[in-house]
């Protein structure tokens, strides 16, 4: 195991756990780096819809960017509420479990899920848009460079979260300089009447679309992909430093300035110098290379991208694991996501979610246009249900200014609801449909794996256990041979019931005759009974002995099958043996009253 | 299972095992087919090398398939002898390894079991190139075609060796009839200076070699791929009827003369056509063309050669497992090639024997081609360490006529070994190189297999067993919850020794008070020890706990842990339990003197 310690660190002790908590400052590089990323695509996605309509739709940029920006302004204000009243953190599917009921905490959960998988797809996939963007000859390696980016910030996780948090706050920062300069230097440009030092490269194509309203609900759709990961921060409340609610609603705000500023900026410098979409170059870096030229401040602006890009996905790991770890706790998920692996990070989750982002990844060739579709469904339907239920909240505990709290909630729920229909209508056929069937599917494998865990507790209970009754045993010693293991587990056998008895099948007469003469030597008075067997079968004559033996039995009657087990000094050799113990453990572990025991035999060399 | 039983037929008994004999007319079939097939390719591999060096060359083509035929009348003659010296079969193996020694004899095997996989994988490749010569709209599916030929042939001998004879009769006497026909015909038409019905369609490229020394040699170990299969029979004399020996040798004679004619008359055909072999078409389906036209004689000709192909393949699988099962017995390999299936056939070899042509067919992209280079070299290795076996068995055995007998096999000795070492220098580059490379890396891993069943027997031997001492028993029932498993476990432990412990391995300390709580009511008497863990780790503690308990114990002291194993009633609420279970398994696993113990808790719906 030296290579996973070299890779992932040593074990932590558990005392340790207090210690990995977040100041606001690498919290916010935690935390805020998936909204503030998403910069880097969601003005790309709205003139993408907005172009196939010729020159003049590009126009409504604009006024769909402010009407973004509006729902950004509710969403925080609202989601810093649910920070305050929710230090316990959890997000949506506590906030919906708790207030509207364990069907729409479900649901909200499976939408969120399905949308930290997407975050990483997401963002893998436009960080690698903007790598190539700036290095063509790389453009033939999405895939796998998308693949190796979401490699390595599973394996940060798996260190721990304080250090990701450490790795991960150089870039956020950068990235935030670097557009702070971007927008500062464009804007100066702008207003001055200098001209773009090299031209945009993106060409548009002939009108195939008219500017209809369902067009501009698409732009609109597409360029909801801003606001996604601001939810983050609600969901991970625990991993901030103490006083915990008050770090995070700051941060809460602090990551919604910024996030309204860069995402107006871009679109606004984006209409002033005409560009559009092209292939093989994003928005982001044919703005940087009209504002800064082909120099090195651009690269310094893509290098940034492309790594806030990959702590935005970075923001998943932290939410993904936590999510599980919650529902497995309310045992809605496999037990196994809520334990804490050795560096003190739910590595079951982790890794999971790193599986599912590099197969979206491969299917859709890390194409984030191809992506985007499916990525804000589910975080709508998240930020609706989790505000209609901060609704039914305020108006439960009716502390200092409520009516204003849940007029504002009620606000932001009906305002995301809107647009998640619209979002649903719009993207439905782009990819949309395949959230829409996730969603109740993994609803769906939550409530079986609910219903398992009850019937499981129900059963385990202790309540009319009957009384202790002393158990009469025998062991049955199935041998293919007289030798040193055989003989081993027939003294182990000896040594655990009062009745034993030894069983060989018939496969070949004469062995069966040696058999039978050896036993008169190394039998020690058990009693050997040879068993037929007319089709070569090893099992089924020695399950029927067995099920004869079993029949009528009492409640505290029991029948050991004492197995001798091969040990061997390489893993390979064990092919050659132990098969038919295999075989018999599975035909009969599901006779009550029986239990297999093998009794290892250990080889030398 | 009845999907297999559908598929394979019912068990049979073991007492039907006499009644599975092949008469020489169904053993033609099965055995004969291999050797008889490779003149649908042999004459083309001779073709395809001379006619690099331009259309003088193609004269060579009789001259080469007269040497070839001398050599195989010269194996004829003294695989006969080595049939009725050996009734028991085992051919080259068990010869080379009684006479010579045993590395002679496992390197006779390696070279065998690798030619058993490219006579499937050949004899499949050139089966479909004369459907695709037939018809051409097929040339794009030839490896799944393959591929579905191999998977076919293996049902069959999984079904058992008689009904395989029977499928496998009418396309042997059917290609057998069709030949005939096409010679005679053909030297009819021949004589009478009859033209070509149809212009064969193979085009002479530009001469890129000269004629030497090296490309005559070169053509010789390509034809030589003719004499592949002939060792059938000697392999597989026990599936005769009595009298075996006879019979077989009469078998083997039989299939000489026919192999012989056929060889020499589609070469003399082809030279009298002038036919180059071409993309596309094989030599035999532009001498079908040329002879009968393209009518329903031609079609009969094609789907009989494919057939007879495909009946080859099935040589193969009569003697692979054959061959494995006698190399188990031995313990050369491991003991499950040695059982019988419930088809009295060697099911695990079929399989294997299944699997990796198919393997092949894949990786070479079922191109008959390609895959003759690697075929010859193991075949003839095998045919002279066999007759050299022979040799010395003649001149220790010195039975009637011996200096005569020992003078032929001698001659086939230098014949086979000369053609060997021709072969393996002029195909070298081209694929030969691996069976070079296998076969000594066969011969390690049964050298190695041969060991491990050596020192298992050793160590397992009764010889100096110590005499019985009772055994005194601890039990320890880990424990993670006291519920109704846990309770059954205890009371199972109970009933095994006199000590019992239980453990519980603190992660939680709210739930390690619990559960001491509980205990009071619960244990039964029996004390509880908690085991502290700092770094979560459930095995650590526990395997600590028991390696002390362990230390100094005599050798009748043992510790048997027993834990609550959790029997679902779906397959995949499994997946939820008894993780634990199984690490606890690995992990003492290697540990003398601990047994471990599941007792299964059923759960009900």
């Amino acid at each position: 195991m030296s290579w996973k310690r070299w890779l992932l660190g040593s074990p932590l002790e558990t005392s340790r756990l207090a210690e990995e908590r977040l100041t606001v400052a690498l919290a916010l590089a935690v935390f805020a780096s998936d909204a503030l990323s998403s910069v880097a695509y969601a003005t790309e996605e709205i003139l993408l819809v907005l172009s196939t309509a010729g020159l003049a739709a590009l126009n409504y940029s604009l006024p769909i960017a402010l009407i973004i920006t509006g729902l950004l302004a509710l969403l925080i204000a609202s989601y810093r509420q649910t920070v305050l009243a929710y230090p316990e953190g959890g997000g949506s599917y506590l906030v919906a479990r708790e207030n509207l009921g364990t069907m729409p905490g479900l649901v909200s959960a499976a939408a969120l899920l399905i949308d930290y998988v997407l975050t990483v797809a997401v963002s893998s996939a436009a960080g690698v848009a903007a790598v190539t963007s700036a290095l063509p000859a790389l453009a033939g390696h999405k895939v796998a460079m998308g693949v190796l980016f979401v490699s390595i910030i599973a394996v940060a996780n798996l260190r721990g979260v304080r250090e990701s948090g450490r790795i991960f706050a150089i870039p956020t920062y950068t990235f935030i300089g670097s557009l702070v300069l971007l927008l500062a230097v464009g804007m100066w440009r702008a207003t001055r009447g200098l001209p773009a030092i090299e031209a945009p490269v993106g060409v548009l194509q002939d009108a195939t679309h008219a500017v209809t309203a369902f067009l501009l609900m698409r732009a609109f759709s597409s360029g909801c992909a801003a606001l996604t990961g601001i939810e983050a921060i609600s969901n991970g409340v625990k991993a901030f430093r103490p006083p915990e609610t008050r770090n995070a609603a700051t941060t809460q705000v602090i990551m919604g300035c910024i996030l309204g500023t860069f995402f107006l900026g871009i679109t606004w410098l984006a209409h002033v110098y005409a560009i559009v979409p092209g292939e093989g170059q994003t928005v982001i870096s044919q703005l940087g290379r009209a504002v800064f030229g082909s120099g090195g401040l651009y690269f310094l602006l893509q290098a940034a991208t492309a790594a806030i890009l990959l702590v935005a996905a970075n923001t998943a790991f932290a939410g993904f694991p936590r999510l599980t770890s919650i529902l497995a706790n309310d045992r809605f998920l496999p037990r196994q996501l809520a334990t804490l692996g050795d560096r003190l990070v739910y590595s079951n989750g982790i890794l999971i979610l790193s599986a599912a982002a590099m197969l979206l990844l491969i299917v859709f060739q890390g194409d984030t246009h191809a992506l985007i579709p499916l990525y804000a469904v589910g975080v709508f339907l998240a930020f609706t249900l989790s505000q209609a239920g901060m609704v039914r909240r305020h108006l439960r505990v009716r502390d200092g200014a409520y009516r204003m709290h849940a007029a504002l909630s009620a606000a932001g729920a009906v305002a995301t609801g809107a647009a998640l229909v619209v979002i649903a209508i719009t993207k439905f056929t782009h990819g949309a449909w395949i959230v829409v069937v996730l969603v109740p599917a993994l609803v769906v494998s939550f409530l079986r794996t609910h219903r398992h865990y009850f019937y499981v507790r129900t059963q385990l209970s202790l309540i009319e256990m009957e009384p202790e009754r002393p158990i009469r045993h025998t062991a049955i010693v199935p041998i293919s041979a007289v030798n040193r293991a055989t003989i081993y587990a027939l003294r182990y056998a000896k040594s655990i019931a009062h009745e034993v008895e030894a069983v060989h099948v018939a496969l070949d007469p004469r062995r069966a005759e040696m058999i039978q003469q050896q036993w008169r030597t190394w039998g020690g008075g058990v009693p050997l009974r040879m068993l037929e067997s007319n089709y070569r079968s090893l099992i089924t004559p020695l399950v029927d002995h067995i099920d004869d033996l079993m029949q009528g039995r009492r409640r505290n009657e029991m029948v050991t099958v004492v197995l001798p087990e091969f040990v061997t000094a390489h893993w390979w050799e064990g092919l050659f043996h132990n098969q038919s113990a295999f075989l018999i453990k599975g035909a009969l572990l599901f006779r009550p009253g029986v239990v297999v025991t093998s009794v290892p035999f250990h080889f030398k060399r």
